[in-house]
């Protein structure tokens, strides 16, 4: 078992207290990992934020055993050694952080608004308190992307990324492919699975994944870049003929997250947009709510991640990987991350060529 | 840059010291990475063990002011950092790594026979010894998997793992698939291609890919195999009617190596041996000397990772991601892995029957 295995097996004398915010599909995944034989003997979940934790722990009789709050100073001065923020949103979540790491916490988020806004502070601030800020669950659910590009693909020069970065849209658009129907019935499809939420504004207009594309900006170039400063056109209008048409040429529509930075220019291109890709290309055949990422190194050429994109499950198997990462070492020196702005941030220009690498098959922009 | 962002950017006041054993391909390529200017900032080349020392330094003046030697003991002795193993085979490179770590240097290893021999004793030395021995580039080249294992799914119970880990088997298969030709003369175009050693047996039957996979076993199920245990049918007799006969039936022959542990029995299957996957599977579309791996966790689901598997610039890559993760942090606490021996080691199972999954197809060994 990979809890049990080669780079985990802590022989650390005590457990690591977790404390959870958000008792939702992410976080009571979680718990319920947790609390399950397949948990890693190092972790112990010990307290649980949630705005109806009353309802909710007479519900979850199997978690009796937790502390439940509603409030999040009784949660911040106890003795948990790391907080999972798994609530979502910026507000409270940022501020919330931001919080536990001035109290000393270690902190695991899934949330790629929060660190896609504030990530270099709060790293900073975990830098400055000897703790650690983890973010694996932000991008990519499963897909260990983060680690691939944070650390694996450190010993190269990144220049390029291209990604399928949200699961519903992905759900959606591979549904009307593989049936032929209308946007507003894959979406309802979708929703049936649990793979869209009752508002998938943010799904389709690009915002979930604008933000995931400007955390893995710093990881991969170094650089800091804002969600909103990233273009994004919307997958929302996407009808059955556009589906069609599509196939004609042999192509299908995706929701490509694109960025690539020229250092001696110091100028980045990232776009979230409909896209034509090949048919017989990696992000073609990344269906359902699954992610894939193609990242493009100076040494390494294309290194190609794919993986459960969305789901509690999923994001539930990332989140312990950072808590197994703490709890391995409590006293990891994590050095504050150095980023740059561009000089210049680009959007579409690859709106009316084909855009083709060995790999790759992107053609325009829908 | 990835050298320069999110988790690298070390403030670290002094450099990391590095000695490499090797000037081959690996350490050649290693060498020129850290003159060039795409080295991290954190890392200084300044020992270089080679046998034929004195040569090498009279051919490549752009070394010059690197320390060069053919005395491991100068080499330990000195005040070198980390030492970087680039020679490959087990004798004397299992020795010096036990060396090196015992002379309290950290080591960074490419070589998969040492690891998958020795990984465990030496883990524990390194332990005990306050420092890190790392090996990304022993398995996948670039295609950063032992991270993608032992970190990014370690939040899952893996279950099962197929690889193609050997890029010169691969290279020769799909030369032989685009052509039509024989073997011979696909892998002289691999040598050609300088994808091929001289003799390149131990890539077509299996030794080099069956380490590697003890290696994955060790670090996805937390089992101690030998690679000798790993039953293996080789890939030097294949003939150009054995890939017509797979085209036939739409699938390709891959050298595949495959695992699944079942923990409840403490039961490992695991072989290397040429398959027939489906001509629209992952693994047919890896060509070359390209590397890939589905893992399998209960959790995740089936996560895809692939990349450049060989050449020095790859393995390069591999390599200096595990120094810059030692000088990220050199007094990081790696807990020694803690490894159970299978109750049961099988063999081929699948061979007489078609095995499916979601996305592997996996047909039979031919």
């Amino acid at each position: 078992m990979s809890i049990e295995s080669f780079q985990t097996s802590g022989t650390s004398p005590s457990r690591c207290r977790i404390g959870l915010l958000g008792f939702g599909t992410v976080g009571s995944a979680l718990a319920l990992r947790l609390a399950s034989i397949d948990s890693p003997r190092e972790l112990q979940l010990t307290h649980i934020l949630d705005r109806r934790a009353d309802a909710k722990r007479a519900a979850r009789p199997e978690f009796a055993h937790v502390r439940w709050t509603a409030d999040i100073d009784e949660l911040l001065a106890s003795d948990v050694d790391i907080v999972v923020e798994a609530i979502g949103g910026v507000d409270p979540a940022a501020d919330w952080t931001r919080d536990a790491l001035r109290a000393g916490k270690s902190v695991v988020t899934a949330n790629k608004q929060v660190v896609a806004r504030d990530g270099l502070r709060l790293l900073a601030l975990a830098s400055r308190q000897g703790r650690q800020l983890r973010f694996e669950a932000a991008v990519g659910g499963a897909m260990p992307v983060v680690r691939a590009i944070g650390d694996g693909l450190a010993g190269d020069r990144i220049t390029r990324i291209d990604a399928i970065l949200n699961g519903t849209t992905n759900a959606v658009l591979s549904t009307m492919e593989s049936t032929g129907c209308a946007l507003a019935s894959a979406l309802a499809d979708a929703r049936a699975r649990g793979f869209a939420e009752a508002d998938p504004s943010a799904d389709l207009d690009g915002t979930d994944a604008r933000a995931k594309l400007a955390i893995l900006c710093a990881l991969a170039f170094g650089v800091q870049v804002r969600p909103e400063q990233i273009a994004a056109r919307s997958a929302a209008d996407l009808s059955a003929k556009d589906i069609a048409e599509a196939r004609i040429r042999r192509s299908v529509i995706r929701q490509i997250a694109h960025a690539d930075f020229d250092a001696s220019r110091s100028r980045l291109t990232a776009w979230v947009a409909p896209t034509l890709v090949d048919a017989d290309s990696v992000f073609a055949r990344t269906v359902g709510p699954r992610n894939a990422a193609i990242v493009t190194g100076a040494h390494s050429g294309e290194t190609v991640i794919a993986g459960t994109g969305a789901g509690g499950g999923a994001t539930a198997v990332a989140i312990i990987a950072d808590l197994i990462a703490i709890a391995r070492d409590r006293a990891a020196i994590v050095p504050p991350p150095r980023l740059s702005k561009p000089r210049v941030i680009a959007g579409f220009e690859i709106s009316d060529s084909r855009l083709q690498t060995s790999d790759l098959n992107l053609a325009e922009v829908v």
